[in-house]
């Protein structure tokens, strides 16, 4: 267990964190916005309190460092991001910093001098709800971030990414040239703490499990619906081009696809998330013209995502058919699906199992960077911790025992491996 | 046809209108807001240039008065609205009442004197888009506004409809006590001419056509759906409570229902204007707990439409119960169906074989203040002029050839039962 100094660290940084970030309803730290960058500055003042070495990367994340004897290893990576979305829980993703950064401020503090140096990162920009885009952060490390991303418009105040970047003090020239920030034969590995955002772990009674692979998805961010709008009392139905009614029969047949490919065994979720009529022209006695949504589709298998993504488009060209009114789609985002790296995730259940406790590995529901990290070619895994009435919702839960286990087993790894 | 005079001050009052409350995409005139005034001031002005008595009376209207030689007899009245929908049409409910002026205009210059008195009436807040009550203007009139209508909140400020009635000159306390402001004795008829907000005159090729009813309606401005919000990636199907997928499941039933109502002969049109997820809390990434929308539904029969209201409060407990959510309904709002009277029909069917034109009749979709009067118990009556692209809509398009056959009609039969 972590000796009382961790705990103690672990809930004065959670503290302020919730304080600094706190909106009234839950916490909201903004990707590449002014809440995320008052966390990364909390952790960094605890780190460097710590007598830890701390920078910026040209990604602007903030890297807390412990070096090692031999400076030729790669280095073993942890962390996670520090963004939430609006009206968010202050574990979700913080979590996994606080996690690393007790272990380092403990080797820090014991004078545990290892072969490879261990470097922990606190991202930026995993949270979609801002841009549309997930995994901004990590994906601007290895140059994946597009000309489309960067000009993704913030949801609230229509700027784009590339200028909300700059003012967090990214190196936008090099992101938009593509170039690597990090180079992936730089990492040994990339540990990531989380909260599970699913049910599972209270479900079936686990505190911490380790994770087999990560869900992708295929999303849109407002896809448009386009009818006539018409006063209500006078136009009869079958002259009608109705949005919402065009819309509503949409999301109701891809409800029953959904259904129908659970029963085959598919793993998927579907959520429109974001819905509504124009405040601007919208009104009770006025058919809709337009209606905006979001879609997003989510599975462990590519096959599963394009095969509800063909379902999605012919029902959008039927329907719109048939109602005369028209899908308009915007940019199609996609994340791919990620397997986490075999040779940790034994290593991580065997250290449950030193610690006595049950090693069943579940899949994540939900993205992650690590996702992205994988997709580098770096060994990835993850840990997840025990969370009540699941994420990006201010009723969050973890519980400070259930974390502590969590951040051990981290702690073992990295000094395993690093020593 | 009415004389060059007429045809120019009808071009110059709709030009000064367009020009005053124009919005940039259509016109925009709030129910007591300040585009509605400024329309009632136009109008006033051009009255008092006409040699036209004018007041307000104590709902805030504008009254234009040609005084009769008997002041024992009651008065013909006539006019319409002169609020609109945000971004809506010119002509939609200000046709009315420039076609009133010019009736009442060409009488002054001629020095016709009536043995009635002519009244009419440039009313307020007919538009449901402000408050979601419809006829506010014609209903305070004849003591029809409750407590709770004169709290209802605008739809964009909040602010409760007395006030803004207060706020536009309105003597509130009386419409508060449920006052008469106007004595339905004191009137011998209401003739309202208004576009047709509907396609029909087109496809039949009328330029105006006499009104048998009006279609009654059953509203809720703001149905609330309470799901549950969570991370949309870890949540599983049978676990989600998604505030969206129900109430597109409830639309989508309701227009199943709607259908086969139709397939019994029944009238009915069913819209949902207005939904909407909550910015304040909505992402791409997390499932809805939460959504509001508006439902309307309109025919000429109150059977019909309580027939399928009930069939409405029994989907929202089918699919809440199946799904987990609640639909909270807000205050369900009613206006009756009305019959103009039939004597006026007779009389203005005769007007139009008169001038040559076909006289078949047509039902309103759309309510109208004449509703209100009839209810009332004021002999009244429609006459709709054809209009293009329906109504609510920046696209609405009056012939002003049309609109000057109605506008004779309607000033024939003043002088013949005013004489």
């Amino acid at each position: 267990m972590a000796p009382p100094a961790g705990r103690a660290l672990a809930e004065r940084v959670f503290e302020r964190l919730r304080e600094a970030t706190g909106d009234g309803v839950g916490i909201t730290r903004e990707s590449y916005g002014a809440g995320e960058s008052l966390a990364l500055d909390i952790v960094e003042a605890e780190a460097r309190a710590g007598g830890l070495g701390t920078h910026r990367d040209a990604g602007a994340n903030l890297v807390v460092t412990l070096p090692g004897s031999d400076p030729s290893l790669p280095v073993i990576a942890c962390g996670s991001h520090l963004d939430s979305v609006p009206q968010g829980g202050n574990f979700d993703g913080a979590a996994g910093v606080v996690a690393g950064l007790m272990a380092l401020s403990r080797f820090r503090a014991e004078g545990f001098a290892p072969r490879r140096g261990i470097a922990l990162y606190a991202l930026r920009g995993e949270e979609s709800a801002w841009f549309g885009r997930a995994y901004m952060g990590s994906a601007a490390l290895f140059g994946r971030l597009s000309a489309e991303d960067l000009a993704t418009p913030h949801v609230v105040t229509g700027r784009p990414l590339a200028d909300c970047m700059r003012e967090a003090g990214v190196d936008v020239g090099r992101v938009a040239r593509g170039e690597r920030l990090l180079d992936p034969a730089s990492l040994a590995a990339w540990l990531e703490i989380h909260i599970e955002q699913g049910p599972v772990l209270v479900a079936r009674n686990l505190p911490v499990a380790i994770v087999t692979g990560i869900r992708g998805n295929i999303r849109h961010r407002a896809i448009e619906c386009l009818g006539e709008a018409g006063h209500s009392g006078t136009i009869p139905r079958w002259l009608r081009h109705d949005a919402v009614f065009a819309t509503a029969e949409l999301i109701t047949r891809l409800d029953r696809h959904w259904r129908t490919l659970l029963e085959r065994g598919r793993d998927l979720v579907v959520t429109s998330g974001i819905i509504g009529t124009d405040p601007a022209e919208h009104a009770l006695a006025r058919i809709p013209g337009r209606l905006r949504f979001s879609m997003e589709a989510r599975s462990q298998s590519i096959e599963t995502l394009e095969a509800f993504y063909d379902l999605f488009l012919s029902e959008c060209a039927g329907i719109g058919e048939e109602r005369g009114v028209e899908f308009r789609l915007d940019r199609r985002l996609d994340s791919a699906p990620a397997q986490m790296d075999e040779g940790w995730i034994e290593r991580l259940r065997a250290g449950l199992r030193a610690m006595g406790l049950p090693d069943e590995p579940i899949p994540s529901g939900a993205g992650h960077d690590a996702a992205v990290f994988a997709q580098a070619g770096i060994p990835s895994a993850m840990i997840f911790v025990r969370n009540q009435h699941g994420s990006h919702n201010p009723a969050e839960a973890m519980e400070m025992e259930d974390f502590l286990i969590g951040a051990e087993l981290l702690e073992r790894s990295l000094r395993e491996a690093a020593a």
